[in-house]
């Protein structure tokens, strides 16, 4: 597989990289390693139910609280604290507040889900 | 490749991590996803100059400030900022005080490389 994204030797701020974005729910590519892709993004609000058949996909909360909701339970992270969702599980990304997170998920994976 | 860690249904907190490692230079594994290890590190001092041939690395500082030398230049990394170190590039991490690292790198890398 080829990477979506050249290595460069340089580091990364989150400050920096969430100072270039502006919407909800649009993940920032901030950095490729194996494949996988480390985003920021910005969310508020509730987002569709959905699932990756073949990625697993970790959050990791910087500012705010992220509730992840699963068919039979509710996860509640906040700040310095992650959840890796394994392939295949339902869940549901929901804050009321808006929450900052770092995502790292394979370059394939497509955001809503298979 | 089989995991090193079957993934469970459950956060995971830094300060819970960081609460059960005594040791510095000693990653301790808190979480798998696609073939890939995160983990946990305090760093203080110096470790050895070594490269992963086969692994890109990726090193988020939680706390402290920490320097990952490269044999041209040094990288100063602190607080919610990450560098990723691509296979091949010989690196040299050194912090005068303790830091706190979390560490992204395939299962299958070795601490002192190749």
């Amino acid at each position: 597989m080829e990477p979506a994204m050249k290595p460069v030797l340089r580091k990364v701020s989150a400050a920096e990289e969430f100072g270039a974005i502006e919407a909800f729910w649009t993940p920032r590519v901030a950095g490729e390693l194996n494949g996988q892709l480390v985003k920021f993004v910005r969310l508020k609000g509730e987002f569709e139910w959905h699932a990756h058949a073949n990625e697993d996909e970790m959050f990791w909360v910087l500012e705010g609280l992220l509730t992840i909701k699963l068919r039979d339970k509710d996860i509640h992270i906040g700040p310095s604290e992650f959840f890796i969702i394994p392939r295949g599980v339902e869940h549901k990304p929901v804050c009321q507040d808006e929450c900052r997170v770092m995502l790292f998920e394979p370059a394939a994976t497509k955001q809503y889900g298979d």
